[in-house]
């Protein structure tokens, strides 16, 4: 009503318009400042773009093309083990390059990955994929869940590197499950499951030996895939992230821990293990540590 | 050297040794009723015979001849879920029967079992084999731990008979593991495995079908096997017991459960259950429930 009155008279109605459009956009960010939430990131990007998914380290939003998405990088901590939830200040700045440096290297040794490139500080642009419900542990070491599920202590060598499958579900913790719940409940077929066993031991032993040459032993991993089409093609791409909250990774002589077990086992100096491994990996942002908190609000 | 003695000479020193004799043989009694555990069975059983195992539900003593083994049923019951201890009256008598029962059809159709015969009330005799250190579970409805570990609902169908497989140790409680753990463990090779599962996925099928038959579903069972050498040959025989302690078993019309979980559950009527079982199945005592508690001693 009001553009149509300005079309008839422009000088006096336009101040009118602009005027209330100001109080609208002024009442309008102090409503949204009112009730903002404790990170006012999300609420900046939410009101861009669609958000597709939410999980403990990561967000992910619609990307600039299709078949593309955001994948940001929270500094959130969350741990099923003992419902602890906190806050790893700069952990989402570390993971976005910790995981462009090894999706990289991975995919320079010809395993597909979703990762296409850093977009900035915490975020990275990836493929779109339909994710595969399953994530795989790739273990070297007895460590966590293995190591007391079997009553083994932490750190001994394992016969050989053992490979376990859990069901991606918050709900029911991701608990451990066997080729036969897979294949019975049509999470993914044995063809699927060959492949990615055969794709996350050769992931295992090429960073099993990168982390090495950084005098990092990788205790062991988590890997998550997805499928993307290319016309009917499928092919079976590693997905997620490589990082500190997905990997054990311990110093090769002295055994500490610089991963997120130092969170969840309250070991402090969190923050210190996440920058050792992004230094040792060459990866530390040139500003250092000091800019780890960097900006809330990035696009 | 009283023997050395009496040979000597015989009529005076005889007497003695005889005298001598009694008097070791009352205290000899006398000590050891005076230190009596509660179940006063085992204490002779143990005099006589060598104890090789004792688990939650049975007893192992060394066999009459090499090579064999006397199952002792016991009435205890235990539960790892809830901590649970009890005594069900009458449990190892009728298990003891169904046991029997069901080893003896499952051998006709040509899975050998370590079953040769039944005893007397709480025993039989089997061949002594290497157990295999992995029970398999074979689910054709959810329950228990399945239902718990993907949020069904109790009593589902399930798409297809699930097979999995437990580690064999009280201490840890026989947790779920996988193919991986086992090979990579040496617990068992590929090959057994196989074997295991299709012997499996057989007595499953004619066990649905015979209890079926007499108006009872069987939603899981658990069974445990072992290795018999003869000669050089190795041979994988069917080991342990099948009974309601073993089997989860519902009413086809009503869902009741007739087993177990009676126990772990505190639904009551628990001997009814296994009692309903014995039965159904033609094996229950002649002399009925009356007699089900027995004489405590017997050979």
């Amino acid at each position: 009503m009001v553009s149509r009155a300005a079309a008839v008279q422009p000088a006096s109605l336009a101040l009118l318009e602009v005027s209330w459009s100001c109080y609208r956009t002024i009442r309008s960010r102090w409503r949204a400042w009112v009730r903002r939430p404790a990170n006012p990131w999300k609420v900046e990007t939410d009101m861009r773009r669609r958000r597709i998914y939410e999980g403990k380290g990561k967000v992910l939003y619609e990307g600039p093309e299709p078949g593309t998405l955001v994948q940001y990088f929270k500094d959130d901590a969350g741990s099923f083990q003992n419902e602890k939830q906190g806050v790893i200040t700069g952990k989402g700045v570390l993971n976005n390059r910790i995981s462009e440096y090894l999706m990289t290297r991975i995919g320079e040794i010809g395993i597909p990955t979703h990762f296409m490139r850093r977009l900035n500080m915490r975020e990275q642009l990836v493929r779109e994929v339909e994710i595969i419900p399953i994530s795989l542990i790739v273990r070297n070491f007895a460590a966590g869940s293995l190591a007391e599920r079997f009553g083994l202590q932490e750190g001994i060598p394992l016969p050989r590197s053992i490979v376990e499958f859990c069901l991606k579900s918050d709900e029911l913790r991701d608990p451990l499950v066997t080729e036969e719940h897979i294949t019975a409940f049509g999470w993914a077929t044995i063809q699927d499951l060959d492949e990615l066993v055969q794709m996350s031991l050769r992931i295992n032993d090429f960073l099993s030996g990168l982390f090495y040459g950084t005098g990092v032993k990788l205790v062991d991993l988590k890997l998550e895939f997805g499928r993307i089409w290319d016309d009917d093609e499928m092919r079976i791409v590693l997905a997620d992230e490589i990082s500190p909250d997905s990997c054990r990774l311990w110093d090769l002589k002295t055994n500490e821990k610089l991963d997120k077990d130092r969170f969840r086992r309250g070991l402090g100096k969190v923050e210190e293990g996440y920058q050792e491994i992004a230094r040792r990996l060459g990866v530390l942002p040139e500003a250092g540590p000091i800019d780890m908190k960097g900006p809330e609000v990035m696009q």
